[in-house]
């Protein structure tokens, strides 16, 4: 078994440059960080090529040493390429899936899609992953101006629920066309005049919920090509819900 | 006006001591940071005893110079006293309410109250108070175990709400006996096979939420003291929600 101490060499550098989006593309890979989603991935037959692993960490699994593609490394190493400030000490290097012709084929439409316009922050994007899966929905699109579906923060915050339905990165305007022209509703949530209570909706098997930006909401034209626009009744004096709450409300008040 | 530059000055040393329960017992006050939660409190005629502001916020402001308990710090001693990476350089330092001989008395318990059982993330505390506020609640209590509801983070987390509704910090085994002898019934929230599904139950004008730790759930004890205890069915493959988006949908799914 191979192993790396030291932050020179070429290999550390490489794996540190995954922290990016250019790096990824570039080495057709990204980086899965810690023991519960490491063995997510491996219960869902993602292409794990390369497990990383502290000294510490290979004790606890020994049986680990067997298999082929096993470096170990320093724990100055775990640091250095872990998107946490204290590293459990154990990584999975994946295969990056094919860019699809087209993106938009091969989607479940039987169950709802969680729709993502511009969303920032990666621990609220991966909390909405998680709740989608707990909902029952079939799939999260990840829209352009959205961070990236695998960003290391985004990875660990979705926690798991990453395996368990699509996620897919996409133009909205191209996904809601393509659910419009199947006959699915497309819902948009944004508090304005036009919009309805979301109690009030009778929504069918498969629908398309999308939630905005943070601070900026939906993207105004792609508000225009919803079929509703919804909105949660605030009683108190709150200004706004948490945008991963808003959705877990929706979701859950939606699809039940 | 006078001006604070150095961090060697004994008021800097005493409102960095703001950030530890200690620190905020023995001087009676807190820290409340950011221009949005200044102005809240203000709006909520929060005793401010002194504003703590920058050069550069001065500048924005320049109506307060003629304030009295105004000092304008630099902005290495705003970096200093701030829980933030990036400080705005606006501070009020907030005298602490004084500690009531029974702090359940003067609730209002007319309406709803969410109640946090040992709850750990500042950021999530925030926002659940922030949700409760939106949802129409009447207070919040912070159980024993809780983060204390004037640290700083779980200050700026709750983006004002902490002055729209109650908040009491207190031993939730009294609450609770409160409650019922009032006749108000108190729902735990931990999945187990007697909990009872959330969209069953009609809840009243007003009743108990209990949210428990993020990790390890409710506490033994007080699951038991509950009327009922509920669950959100899981519809798909993740292990759970998170406790802030569990306490959205269930806040919004008994109180409509």
């Amino acid at each position: 078994m191979d192993k790396i101490n030291s932050l020179q060499n070429a290999h550390v550098k490489a794996w540190k440059k995954l922290q990016t989006k250019k790096g990824r593309k570039q080495q057709g890979q990204y980086l899965l960080e810690g023991w519960h989603l490491v063995n997510e991935a491996v219960k869902a037959h993602v292409s794990v090529q390369t497990l990383l692993i502290t000294e510490k960490q290979l004790a606890t699994a020994p049986d680990l040493t067997k298999f082929p593609a096993v470096i170990e490394i320093s724990e100055e190493v775990a640091k250095h390429i872990s998107a946490t400030v204290t590293p459990q000490g154990v990584f999975a290097l994946a295969k990056l899936p094919a860019v699809k012709a087209d993106p938009l084929s091969d989607l479940d439409l039987s169950r709802p899609w969680l729709l993502l316009d511009n969303v920032q922050d990666p621990g609220n994007i991966g909390t909405m992953v998680r709740t989608a899966d707990a909902a029952g929905f079939a799939g999260v699109a990840f829209g352009t101006g959205t961070v990236d579906l695998h960003q290391p923060k985004v990875e660990r915050s979705m926690q798991g629920s990453q395996f368990h339905l699509q996620l897919v990165s996409t133009d909205l305007n191209a996904l809601v066309a393509k659910m419009q022209a199947a006959g699915i509703p497309v819902y948009g949530s944004e508090l304005n005049p036009r919009a309805s209570q979301y109690l009030e909706i009778n929504a069918p098997a498969c629908f398309g919920l999308i939630m905005g930006n943070e601070g900026n909401g939906m993207d105004a034209e792609l508000l225009t090509r919803t079929d509703r626009n919804l909105y949660i009744p605030i009683k108190g004096r709150a200004e706004s819900l948490n945008v991963a709450v808003a959705a877990g409300i929706l979701m859950f008040g939606l699809y039940r």
